[in-house]
Parts: structure tokens; sequence; C-alpha cells
């Protein structure tokens, strides 16, 4: 069994799992009574805080627990958007951020408030001269994740906190998939982080808000953790995470070394082995465990499926696996494939061997779930109009129109022209990501009845 | 050591660890995944919820986990008058509810809402008529706590959810006090728990919407537990929760009677051992574990600090123990003593020898305080001002005003009258207090310079 999917949530660290027994006898009790219960309480909570301060680098009383690192997110823009509501209502979000960040950027426009959603290169990076250039003289706060959690490119926060600090502007920083590898320099304002995403207990997240930062709370008052997170503290879990933090960022040089080396493996030997693939993210400038790779003429959820029965827990951005039926705003962003996408992330201690016999299964799954869908019972009807060829997947869900247009590009002439009728979102990405991929010229859409026309013309080879 | 705070925080079951410490290797991945770990996660959850919503007496798909009672609350409130606001915006509230459901009032109240705060009985319960006469056709949500946590009393859940469903007006009941204890009985509509009281961990509580009610999420969107609890799920700590409120409740019968006829005997025996203690709250009607008595002339902080030297962990609602400086307002809606006052909260299990013994420390440890705070340093000026007797008091912290008003009052002729200066909040309810335990007439007050004068005549004994 591999579990390749720590970006999720990683497993119980071993300290994590020590520390919370331990504190279960001491740290039951209200840490704001005044009886010896309560006074031990308090000083687990304490201690707990300051560890976790100085792993972030900032000051414990800058520093509350939260319930999560959604919950972090959703309480530090909501009280820096209040703190500072006479400066202006507007929001800087990067296009790819985590959905806790894009949901309240989300509520702030319903509420009146306007964002601004910085895009993102290829990579999945943002520029940080295009972001800049989002900073508004009414700019409240300004948000950007320090890596991102679908593709593992890691984003120049340095640069747009110097640019936010010198437009006055603060920054908060979704730091939910870098704390286990270590403190996000630069000169943020606020930061977020969660527990379980390096190995702490779920329950536990973290918000840091820089002393100096306007601030205010909302919802209804609630005297714990500085008014910032209303609740009983949970001082086993928030003792567990900060032990765990700490443990896990002893590992890190070493880990992020070696675990690295792993994922350069797989992102040299996944093309390699694999046709029709998409490595996506920033090859170098990304989390040392974290890859991402899209597979033509495949769908996402059959190749989890078929991965999972190999004994491996992957995740993917593609619309066939969510609920929605969108494909991945991420990839949607970074412009790239989404269809047969495969994130895989790494936990701590990840042997060699289970990379190795991933890359050994991996082509055959592949190929297998593509033979399954490269015969699809029902052949969508391919006409001719206007000279076009028109090819009509309405009703088929991704991969087929990419799987359909892949078919006739052929027979197209060069110069010629093929329309794939879709009502799919995915395809919206998909088949201009095949182009980029096939080298065919993607010439644009067109509303047409019952979904949407994709224009491809076909490109000398 | 004897905790006798069950009511603030229970220590964990041992029910609790066990149900934790197995979860911990099986719940820790995402139950939105489709592969082995999430699929394991999603098991524990849904079982986890079943058998919560059995306990409570609900359906699974009406319960979803929050991360406290305080955010249960919180969240319930919240929905409910968002999803009604084309009703109205009135929001009925008893006046000694949790603050959690007190400060979603006072919010919705800067909010532009109205709120109506149902006055109690001297024995801190709700008169149903009283409570039924609040009721208004502009009424989105009504809450009624269905135990009081600081004196235990219980409130008349099915009259008022009669009275409220006869209205359409759907009633919230925050049972963080009683859930261990059984089911809450009528007809409510939303149902609030808090798992750390029930000996379950902290970090987990539940919220139950009942089918039918108008209930609008708010704040940011996220998937999780049908939209109403963002946040990654803590299932180690939901499965604790759930695991040990089984446990307790197959306990409840036998301990409730047990605990029962513990704190008849503290109820009891307090007021023969102590002199001038006044024990309140509804003697009958009451939860079993739970006890409030307060104590003239002392100071609950060192009462409390004596307490916990002699190995008692009990809570106050005094002024003097806690950082507002104003007492529990529980005890003022009640319009009992605050001063002096001990919450006594056994957990299951407390040997009865454990309870005997606290009443062997109890009169000695009274009486020292009160020794101590009889004569302070600096007697307060005591003057006549036109033919009554005035003491001045201001600058001085409760119990000190009525300390000097008992010194006082034999001096003063049958008829006359003593003025007692103060700017301590406490006043306000312990003198009247003290006028009706010591069978004197309690005037009513006039502002002063620098506080209030509260104005006693002296009744004939």
């Amino acid at each position: 069994m591999s579990y390749f999917d720590a970006a999720s949530s990683a497993p119980l660290h071993p300290v994590a799992r020590q520390a919370l027994q331990a504190s279960l006898d001491e740290g039951w009790a209200d840490p704001a009574r005044l009886y010896r219960e309560g006074r031990r309480a308090r000083l687990l909570l304490d201690a707990a805080r300051e560890a976790a301060a100085e792993a972030i680098g900032c000051r414990p009383d800058e520093l509350v627990f939260t319930t999560s690192g959604t919950r972090a997110v959703h309480t530090g823009i909501a009280g820096t958007l209040a703190g500072r509501h006479r400066v202006g209502r507007h929001l800087i979000v990067s296009a790819v951020e985590h959905s806790s960040v894009l949901h309240s950027a989300e509520m702030h426009r319903t509420q009146g408030g306007t964002v601004s959603e910085v895009p993102v290169l290829r990579t999945g990076a943002v520029s940080p001269d295009t972001y800049t250039e989002a900073l508004r003289p009414d700019t409240a706060l300004a948000c950007l994740q320090s890596a991102n959690h679908e593709v593992g490119t890691e984003q120049p926060v340095v640069a747009v906190a110097d640019a936010c600090r010198a437009a006055g502007v603060p920054l908060l920083v979704d730091a939910a998939q870098s704390l286990a590898w270590g403190r996000v320099e630069g000169g943020w304002s606020l930061l977020t982080g969660s527990a379980h995403k390096w190995g702490g207990p779920a329950g536990v997240g973290l918000l840091v808000v820089r002393k100096g930062v306007r601030y205010a709370p909302q919802g209804p008052a609630d005297e714990r953790e500085s008014g910032r997170a209303p609740g009983f503290e949970n001082i086993p879990g928030i003792v567990a995470a900060a032990a765990s933090l700490r443990a896990v960022r002893a590992e890190a040089a070493a880990e992020s070394a070696r675990l690295r080396e792993l994922t350069d493996r797989i992102r040299a030997r996944v093309p390699e082995l694999v046709p029709d693939v998409e490595v996506v993210g920033d090859p170098v400038r990304r989390l040392p465990h974290l890859l991402t790779f899209s597979c033509l003429y495949v769908d996402g959820e059959t190749l989890l499926h078929e991965l999972d029965r190999e004994g491996f827990s992957v995740s993917s951005g593609s619309s066939c696996t969510s609920s929605t039926l969108t494909p991945s705003h991420v990839l949607k962003a970074m412009g790239v494939l989404s269809e047969g996408n495969v994130r895989v992330s790494l936990t701590l201690g990840t042997p060699a061997q289970d990379v190795d016999r991933f890359l050994d299964v991996l082509p055959g799954t592949v190929a297998a779930v593509r033979e399954k869908l490269g015969a699809p019972t029902s052949a969508p009807a391919v006409t001719v109009q206007d000279g076009s060829l028109v090819v009509d997947t309405l009703g088929k869900r991704c991969p087929i129109p990419v799987i359909e247009l892949a078919k006739v590009i052929t027979g197209v002439p060069i110069g010629g022209t093929v329309r794939v009728l879709s009502d799919d979102e995915a395809a919206r990405l998909d088949i201009p990501a095949w182009c980029e991929m096939r080298n065919q010229e993607y010439v644009g859409e067109e509303p047409t009845e019952g979904g949407t026309a994709y224009v491809v013309r076909r490109k000398a080879p």
C-alpha cells in the first residue's frame, strides 16, 4: 500500500501521536480556570504556542490556534477586511489559491467588495510584476499561497510581500502546503496553516497576525485565543500539532532532498514511459514531495480507481473525479491539460521502491484505461458542415471530446478545421491544452445549440 | 485531588480515549477521497454520525459535527436567522443562556436585529407563559438551553417547544450541559452540544437542524458537513465523541441517581455547616451532578484558591474570579447572591468520600476567608448624613460592601436607613440579595458621586 496523497492529509506523525496521548491526561481541563487542572492545561497551551511560533518565526502573541486551516483562512481574511474597511474593500487573490481563499473572496464579492484575481503563468506561479499591478489605494488585503496545493509550484512570496509592504497593504500567506518544509520568508503580515498537512492531527490550524495589522474579529464575541478563534481549546490536538511541526522540521532538510530526488525521477520518467503526458508545474521552484501530470485520453476517475486497485492512493484535479464536474481551477488558471490528471504527493519516509513500483505500474494502467475509453460504444456523429468537420460529443464527458478530436484530426487536410461540439466544461480547458501538446492550432470557441463548438485547425506537421 | 468542575470540562472518558487511539490509524485521511484510506475515513465518519444521531434522537442527515459547542451555537443561530430573515429579525433568548448564545444575540442586535431576553424565576427557570408571550409574528428563532450551566436548573423545554411549534417558530436548544444524561425531549427544531462536556475530546461539537427548518449557511462556502461546518473533519475526535456519548448514556441512569444523592447531600448539609449561605437553583428540576451556593462575606477568588489548596477544583460565578469584574449574568438574572459563589459539578464516578471530605473542609475554609476579609486594613468611613448612616466603600471590591453593611446594620434604629456607597458592579446584585437573606428592606439605589448609593432600611427582627 502506497499512500501518495500527503497534500490532502498526511498520516499522523509518531511524535504527534505520542504528544497527543500524553496530553490527553493533562490537557482536558479549561485553561481559563485557576485550579490545578486548569493551570496545567494553560501551561501546555502556552508551551505549544511558543513552539509553534518559533517554528513559524513570529511572536507567540501573534499566533492563535484555529480548528482547521480553512477556518484560519476564513477568519484571517474576514478579520483583516473588516479591520481595514476604511482603506477600501478591494481584495487581491491569486487565481490558484486554495478554495478556502477563493470562497472567502466570493463571499466578499457578494457582500459588495471587489476582488482582483491575479492570473498565473503556465508554471502556476504569479508574476510579481503582475501581482504588484493589482495593488490599488483601496486594497484592504492581498493573499498569496506559499506554494500551490495541486501542482507544487512555489510562489514568489518574498517579492510580492515587498511590493505589498511598499504599498502599505498586508499580505496573507496561506502556507498550508509548505510549513512542513520550513518557515515562509519575507515580510508577510498574516499566515495560515493546517496541522494535518504536516503530520499533526486534524482539528488544528493556525493563524498568525503580525502586530500592527489592523484586525477586527468577526462573528460573535468569544474571549478564547485572543478573541480570534471561538470555542473551547482542543489542547491535546494543539500540543500534538506543535510537537509534530518541530519534529517534521527536524527531518525536513534530509527528507526534502530525498523526496525531491524521487519526485524528480517521476517527473522525468513518466513522459518517457507513458505517451501523451504533460507534467505540469514549475520543474525547479516547487515543493519537494509533490508533482502533477495529466494523461491525454484518460478519464481521471477511472485512472484513480485503477491505481487504487494497484495499491496507490493519489488524487486528481480532473473534472471527472469531482462532484462539481468542473476541472480544477488551478489547472484551468495555468491553461494546462486537466484530463487524466494525477497528483502525487509523497509522505515523509516514502521508500524509493514504492516510487519505482508506481513507475512500473503506471504505463500499463494508463494504457488499459485508454483502451477502455478508446472505443466508446456509441461513436459520436461526424458530419461535414460548411467545409468543416463537425464532431458531436454533446452529452459525453471528458475525456471523450479530446479522444474523438484526436481520432479525426489526421483525416482533416492541413489548414482545414474541426468543430468539436461539447457540453462538458472540461473541454474548454482540455481542447486548447491538447492543441498545444499536439502542435495544432486552437482557433477558438463559439456557442452552439446545447453546448459549445471548439474549433481546431490542422497545422502542417 | 477532587475535580468538581465537570460542567466546565469533563476528563476524557476511557471509551473516548480508546476510540480516539483506535481511529488515529484509520481516520486521518480525507473522507472525500475515493481511495481506500479515504473510504475508511468516510466509514468511520458515517458510523459516528449514526451513533450520535441515535443518541440525540434525530436522523443522521440532520446532524453535523462542528469544532465546538460554541461553534455549533454560533452557526445554528446565524444560519437560522439568515434562512428565516423574510419572516423577520426577532430573536428570543432566555436571560440565563450560555455566553455563546448571548454573544450571538448581541451580534444580531448590532446588525440591526431585535432580541427579547426572557427573564427567569428565582430558580433560574423561565416560565413557559412568559416565554410564550415573547413570541411575535416576526420571530425568526427562539433559543432555550436544556439546563443551566451555572446552577443546574432544567428548563421547561417541552412546553416552550410546543408554544414555539404552535407559533411556527423554530426552537434551538443548547443541550451542552444535559446530553450526557439523556435525550432532549419535545419538539425542538435545532440542538447543539459539546463533546468535552460529556467526556468526549475537546474540538468536537454537534449541530442538529431538523428537516424543514429554513436554514442558510453563513460564511464562505465549504462542502464538508453538508456545508454547515467548514474545515477538514477531525475524524478521530468525532469517533471518540460519538463512542463516549453512547458509553456515558449507558451509565447515565445509575450514575444520575447516585450523583443526585451526593448533590442532594451537599445542598442539604452546606447551609447547616456554613452560616449565611444561599443554595441557588431549582432543588428538584435540576441536573443530577451540579449544584451552586453562595456564601455571604466571602471573596469568590480567595475561596476558590483555598479550596484548590485543599484539593478541590470548583468554579465560581462571582465577579471577583472573572476578568470582566461583573458577576455571572445567570446569578444576576435570578436575583440571587453572587458573592462567595461556588459551583460544584461532579464527574461520573466521583466517590462519595470525596463529597464527604468536601463537606468536612468547606466550613473551615469559608470561615478562614471570612476572617481574613472581616478586618479590612482600612475600615470604610462611616458618617451620618440627613439622618441616614452612610458607609463609603467606594474603591472596595466585593464582598467588602456587604460585609460593611452587615457590620453597621445592628447599630441602625428599626426603620432607619443605611446608604452603602459602592462602585463595584456586584453590589447591585449582592446588596438586595443580602437584604432578602437577612430579612431587611431594600429601598433602592441612587446615583452618587463616583458610584451608586444602595439604600437599606432596617426591619424589626
